[in-house]
């Protein structure tokens, strides 16, 4: 496995990084443009929250954990500026998006721009220890926490009382938020919150019948045979088990890392498409009709964090399954969403592997999964095998 | 173009309408259960408003028009009784779904659930001369032209003054809803009506350099660069068209039944998938990627409008060009949708025109597009052509 290291690593800051930093920054207005075609040129200059927050993130990652690169802090500095500025309400809200000017567009409806701001500045403080950046991903988190129970507030369409589900991406986001975010929310903390979205994602929301994990359950976890009860989104699931082998790796608990593992595998086996290769963007756990018209599409993040996951799950438990779904993972992976004319990958397939839609950035995919995928995939086989010493389950 | 009229006649008598009588009522709770698989079989119980009204409005203009069946009226009736007790909210705003016990489980946020309901109970008046049906659809459609402005009223998320678009749809249903109300609305209303929603369809949302129908434009009418500003949707376009041509006969108006005919004929031409035949559902106008990924799929709604616009454009204009195109969507349509082997008509297609969710009925498709356009084109077929006379354009 470690012969890939070197593969991702490469891609990563070649092929990846350099499609960014030509393409993203806007000098003009500032933040980063994300609609971006195959060859870079910008389509539409809207900016959306999740992907400010996300490359902020991403570039301080890279200055944090990489290299000491200026034109990776500007980078970053230039979209918190942006981000700090324009992103939110009076109340810290974070808005879904802004005008190219950094005009709200659409209102703060949805809590995963609030997480994804809260995740830039708190990796951008590792970077420039100034407290503004602290403050703003403390206040952020804090605000996410309070208003997790009912994260669209007035802007939810359900009708209080008749169906109260609720959602596996908030918990799910909160595993890895936590631990992004420890070195401002302090450890006690984190230790605090850790065994609460961790029963959350590994017990709520997993259907014990299936063996499978559940995007929405009722209030008190039951399932809800419903269109959204029914439903399962295989990339959400695996990327969450690798949120839960890092916390897994914090604990020192073996176990639980290799029950993620076996989660990820069978949701992995449930999820690829026998016929075309490939996983499934959305299933129904009865194998009813789904509502979501681009079920059986291919898209770069699902591909991308099971590679993760897999890279993961391999190192930790030493699990064989993990190393042969990486290999048949990573071929069709490189060879369906990599494209190998220009930089950067695509990210939107149609069932048979054909591209759907030939950009590079958009709405949902900006400077992100691909990059932090590969990154995750080289500094986890590049290092010795880490084998956490098995502790009490929590 | 004769022949094909017993075709669709038969068709819509002995395959679809009999499929919807033995599945989709729902004894038990009232109403009616739209998501059918491919058998008829019942996969979700939930109720969704559109299509509660929807089938109120076929059986009972089946009644109307076609023959006085009693289980036709019987069906309408069923409907309407689910869909009077429960659809509403104490404002008479029309809930967009119920659970199966008829308890709301989303918002009133969608106008097109009032605009359906409206007709609804407007069709069935007509075979059931009963004041509260007259009444519910003219307090409906008041309250649809009150709520116009704004249709999404508190549930908008858009942040308000940034951004002010209008869409296509509200004006396009109004064309055709206002027709089918004239027995309650009066025809001076009517009247005073029809120029202002022509207007807003073939100027407003007429994009001049392009000869294209747009889905929104600012609120001047002005074109609007932007991911919402660029998106085409050929089969709203193309249904639009007919409700103009309708409009045209009324008005005893050759020369706009011919400019709608153009519009539709060059939309076609645009939408047409030159590679795997069918209709595109989403296009950019500027052929820049698109927000919705289900851009390339074939829909069966988009395919019969457009079987019903080229019926109505042969018969009204004599245009051959509606002749050659009607031949050919015809021989798509049934060669793609048709169940060969069980009733009613697949509704979801990819590119390539295979199967993409074996359902006869869901969440949007339900007992509407495909009996009322084998209707509509029996119906425009069997009889003479009707050419209105010339008059000066409003």
């Amino acid at each position: 496995m470690k012969q890939y290291a070197g593969q991702y690593k490469n891609e990563l800051l070649t092929n990846v990084i350099p499609f960014w930093l030509k393409h993203s920054k806007d000098e003009e207005q500032g933040g980063f443009l994300t609609c971006l075609d195959r060859f870079g040129n910008v389509f539409d200059t809207d900016k959306f929250i999740w992907l400010q927050g996300r490359e902020v993130w991403l570039f301080s990652m890279l200055y944090n954990e990489v290299d000491k690169r200026p034109e990776w802090l500007d980078m970053a500095l230039h979209g918190a500026r942006f981000l700090e500025k324009y992103g939110s309400d009076a109340e810290g809200n974070f808005y879904f998006s802004l005008n190219r000017q950094g005009q709200p567009l659409v209102q703060p409806y949805n809590i995963f721009s609030d997480c994804f701001a809260a995740m830039g500045f708190g990796a951008l403080y590792k970077a420039m220890p100034d407290m503004r950046y602290h403050d703003l991903a403390k206040y952020t988190f804090e605000n996410i926490v309070r208003r997790r129970d009912n994260p669209k507030g007035k802007y939810s369409k359900a009708y209080p009382g008749t169906r109260n589900l609720k959602n596996f991406a908030l918990p799910m986001i909160l595993c890895n938020l936590s631990l992004e975010l420890e070195h401002i929310l302090g450890s006690e903390t984190v230790d605090k919150f850790i065994p609460e979205v961790l029963h959350e994602v590994m017990d709520v929301f997993y259907h014990k019948g299936e063996g499978l994990i559940l995007e929405n359950v009722e209030l008190d976890g039951s399932f809800s045979d419903t269109f959204e009860g029914r439903l399962l989104n295989p990339g959400h699931a695996i990327e969450a088990m690798w949120f839960i082998m890092d916390l897994a790796v914090r604990l020192g608990d073996k176990k639980l890392a290799e029950r993620a593992t076996e989660i990820a595998l069978r949701t992995l086996e449930h999820g690829w498409d026998k016929q075309y290769g490939g996983i499934f963007y959305f299933m129904d756990i009865k194998g009813r009709p789904v509502q979501q018209l681009e079920w059986d599409q291919k898209l770069w993040w699902v591909h991308l964090e099971t590679l993760v996951c897999l890279a993961k799950g391999y190192q930790i438990t030493g699990n064989e399954a993990c190393k042969t779904w990486f290999e048949k993972v990573h071929e069709y992976t490189w060879s369906h969403f990599r494209d190998p004319e220009y930089m950067e990958w695509f990210g939107y397939l149609d069932r048979r592997g054909d591209v759907l839609l030939p950009l590079k950035g958009g709405k949902w995919k900006g400077c992100f999964h691909v990059p932090r995928a590969l990154f995750q995939v080289w500094k986890t086989l590049e290092t010795p095998v880490v084998v956490p010493v098995a502790q009490p389950a929590l």
